[in-house]
């Protein structure tokens, strides 16, 4: 076995870093490794991989060589050393020899720590701007290329690391500095960690039972979020949810639920005609919710913004009267914190004067925008939201937090439980031996639940609120940096003027060749199709990406948006290069 | 610094292991140490650990000393040594000093492989037979004992790596071998490894532009599911979605979306009074969708069991007949395959005649019973599954996948995105660079959406469908020789009669002092009580964990399942003796 390659001591591994400097050393090695315990070895580890990252770097396109993933043989002693574990062969082990495996231990260790090389060196190199954002391929040509499919027969662990190397290749680096395509970007480390800990824990949310320290976390986190949007004590009631389409769909069926108790049981049928509202920028779930609550997509009013995207009060009002008239019951207001294109913040106040007048409840969908409320600076875009009847704040966008983590806030206790409790016996027993208030299940819309609590509060504990508050300014300061190094740039429109009240910021990118177009129908057709163009390149070469859509009349342009607190001056700069390389001939 | 403790090289760390055996000892590991570079050192350090199990498991109290985690002073030289990063202090260092921080790459590496080491040890204990499967405290002991709230400042990464120990430390071991409380129990250590690597990629399954391998990883897994099911050629739809009770949610949408595609634009209002149909044995979450939907819960006919918790068709069909003789509209049967308490088969192909016969949609919720699939021995128990036109199957149940990994298939393809889409321009440009095809977001009801298929298919590749075979007939084999053991034992009843379908065997413990009492009345209300007490015990012992419930006119009894592979006849064997030890003064 150990002549045809892969020992467990792999002296050449195929990430191409590790040969020792002679086999003596290596043996001095294994010598003075056998009369260690305990946890020193993973100290050293995370030593030696700060001197493994040159290595790394070079090896780019040797590290994922399909199912080929050959390990050298121990050559500390020409032959089979005296190493413990040096016959640990993972072409030869499968899973049934990881634990539970009796005496699946060290093998379980080994191929663990195995995993977790891979995912630091992924790690090290999302920060590294040396590095490629995205290895892009067509779909056709990824599956192609590697072999994905299923099989009856188990692969060995040393394909099973291989496949980790493979999908970490081709994966998109949404840590990357310079990866700017979604509101979620970056990798914060602490929340990293928190979600290992939250996948090594492996557990569900709906019992205290089962849970209990995930329980009162959420307990604990949920009701700071609930003080920082200004509810007295932090009072009310809220989930996390699967994401902020979920988290608005909640809002929107508790929201029916507190005006028509009734329709839990007897259903829409029994009740009048409902009708919501919500901004015409707002985001795409408020219809999704309403197609799915049977509320019916044509009951979505959506109200005109101003060119900056904010909801226009007085229309907001003109068409609750309208609805009004015609009999139909207006019973939901979306109001938008940080539009999903153009970052805006619809005018909270006044819309919660309207929602007042007319006995409506009002949403804030601030998944977007909730991150800034731990901003000394910039929390007034919010003010007004303490008069929300329900708020959709998604952590795992402006505040760094790893995916998923949406938090739904309610300002009414109890109400979700009413809405959603069946009274499951099986699972909500009512004679259990603690406090059964803790068991929040029932008050979902999921039996089982994921956590997604945990990131969030350690990230917490690790930063404080004031470190939240920092990178969340920092994002924002970018952004005004970004605006002011374009708004007057040659070759760049503004999609809307003024600073961006948020990180977004919306431009066009006007190749030379448009620039003194005159035919505007021309400019407008051929303009269309250069973001598109660019982003297909920058994908290929892969050195940065960013979104870009039409809006209503307006065609293709760039939404920049920067929630990653890697980014700095230097990313910006590096972007707007790279847009002119790239498009200049366009 | 150094002298006040703390140092990165920590021979006398906080889990009480690893002393070298003496400072020289030490001195010459430090001297090897810098001569290596790359990736041995990892593979030491799963070495080293298969050593440090002894020490871990006698400190377990030490390990979890709410923040007063002390670092020893590195003793290799008496004074600091010459090592690199020994003057890495977590007491002085901050969330801020890890990456993206200039130079942060040794402390992150170092906190995260500490992290790591902490991971590791609770995995290792969790297959740990001698280790509690739960540290039980009340809800406001666990509040009260440990600081949990979130502040302005932040925490030292000393103070962070506690919050882990901490949190670990009062988490239940759902991977324990006694774990048998939930449907979901187990800890595989490749869909372990899988789910690490998710976290690593952070990132959304929306597009195939930010999620290249994780959608067509789905594509795959989602067709070979299918097959397996027995669609041709796999061919259909699917999506992974937050849980089996939202997969049954989205069956029930696209079921009512199919008869009447106009709700999706006009609402309830539209269309005439649905009912839905599932036996009284079925999970609450179908009455929870109805709920949501607008449907309403009274239009959820529940359909008599027979005394194995099966569905019996000739209810369903008279019930079905009665509806539209109201004039209402039958929409939907929700079949179960494997019914949460007993674990019972509805009975599908009868049940797919009359859905033919009526022009209903069927649908099965295998959420729980699913994985019977993956077996030659057991899959006959789901014959019919391949006339549903919907399945809900959750691989995180029986599969042993970690949580959350809930599919629903469909075998129309095309219908989940008509159902949902809204076209939101700004997340599915139609004029990107590659096959839109994969992206699939727009057929979802969440926008971002967490990458739950990894695993799934990582634990696949390991395992082959054999594997998974194997695991599952392991568990029912064991569900088999509870019952065998139990059946005619002193002092237990079997709450249905016969050999269990599914892993689920349902049982009451009968103490001594009931057992002969005559008084049914009285027998009735002392032995309500005899279940809570008994899981009281257990769990303020520790030492296993099984779920309880009354159903219908039954009173409180024991459900006990097994979906973890490590268990074993041992453990069966040990669940009965503490039902015992813990109820005979009862």
């Amino acid at each position: 076995m150990a002549s045809t390659g892969s020992g467990f001591w792999s002296f050449g591994s195929e990430d191409g870093s590790g040969d020792p400097e002679n086999p003596s050393t290596a043996r001095a090695w294994c010598q003075v490794a056998q009369k260690f315990t305990g946890g020193i070895g993973n100290k050293l580890c995370a030593l030696l991989y700060g001197d493994a990252e040159k290595p790394m770097e070079t090896s780019n396109e040797k590290e994922t060589q399909g199912s080929t993933d050959k390990k050298t043989v121990c050559t500390c002693n020409q032959k089979p050393c005296s190493c413990l574990k040096m016959d640990l062969n993972y072409a030869c082990l499968h899973s049934t020899d990881l634990l539970p495996a009796c005496n699946g231990e060290e093998a379980t260790l080994s191929f663990l720590q195995d995993v977790m090389d891979i995912l630091l060196q992924y790690v090290v190199k999302s920060f590294d701007r040396s590095t490629k954002v995205i290895d892009f391929h067509y779909p056709n040509e990824l599956l192609q290329e590697h072999n994905w499919e299923l099989a009856d027969q188990p692969q060995t662990l040393e394909e099973i690391l291989s496949n980790c190397r493979t999908t970490l290749k081709y994966a998109i680096k949404t840590g990357h500095p310079r990866y700017f395509n979604q509101l979620s970007t970056g990798l914060d480390m602490v929340g990293l960690a928190a979600d290992w800990l939250t996948s090594t824990a492996n557990t569900n949310m709906f019992t205290y039972e089962i849970a209990p320290v995930f329980v009162l976390l959420e307990y604990v986190t949920l009701r700071k979020m609930r003080e920082i949007i200004g509810w007295p004590g932090g009072s009310g009631d809220g989930i996390f949810s699967p994401g902020g389409a979920i988290s608005n769909m909640y809002a929107m069926l508790i929201a029916r639920f507190k005006m028509f108790p009734e329709v839990k049981e007897k259903g829409m049928a029994a009740i009048p005609r409902l009708v919501a509202f919500t901004s015409e920028h707002s985001h795409f779930s408020v219809k999704k919710g309403a197609a799915a609550l049977g509320v019916g997509t044509d009951s979505v009013i959506l109200i005109k913004c101003d060119e900056r995207g904010k909801m226009i009060p007085s229309d907001l009002e003109r068409r609750i009267v309208e609805v009004k008239q015609k009999g139909f019951v207006p019973f939901f207001v979306s109001a938008t914190a940080g539009t999903t294109v153009y970052g805006a913040f619809d005018p909270l106040l006044a819309i919660a004067d309207i929602c007042k007048k007319y006995k409506i409840w009002m949403h804030v969908d601030a998944a977007w925008g909730g991150g800034l409320l731990m901003s000394r600076k910039h929390k007034w875009k919010l003010n007004g939201v303490e008069r929300a009847n329900s708020v959709t704040w998604n952590p795992h966008k402006m505040m760094g937090v790893p995916l998923q983590c949406s938090a739904l806030l309610v300002r009414e206790e109890g109400l979700m439980q009413s809405c959603n409790q069946m009274h499951a016996s099986y699972l909500f027993q009512q004679d259990k031996h603690y406090d059964l208030s803790y068991d929040t299940g029932d008050k979902a819309l999921q039996c089982g639940r994921h956590v997604d609590v945990f990131k969030l509060w350690l990230m917490w504990r690790a930063k404080g609120t004031t470190g939240f508050e920092a990178q969340i300014d920092k994002c924002l300061e970018l952004a005004e940096y970004l605006y002011n190094l374009i708004k007057n740039r040659e070759g760049y429109e503004m999609v809307f003027d003024g600073k961006p009240q948020h990180t977004n910021v919306c431009f066009w990118y006007i190749p030379p060749s448009l620039r003194h177009l005159e035919d505007k129908e021309e400019r407008m057709s051929r303009l269309l199709k250069v973001a598109p163009v660019i982003k297909a390149r920058m994908m290929e070469y892969g050195t940065t990406m960013v979104s870009y859509q039409p809006l209503g009349d307006k065609v293709n342009f760039f939404r920049m948006v920067i929630s990653n607190p890697a980014a700095t001056h230097q990313d910006i700069d590096f972007l707007i290069e790279e847009i002119e390389r790239l498009g200049q001939d366009l």
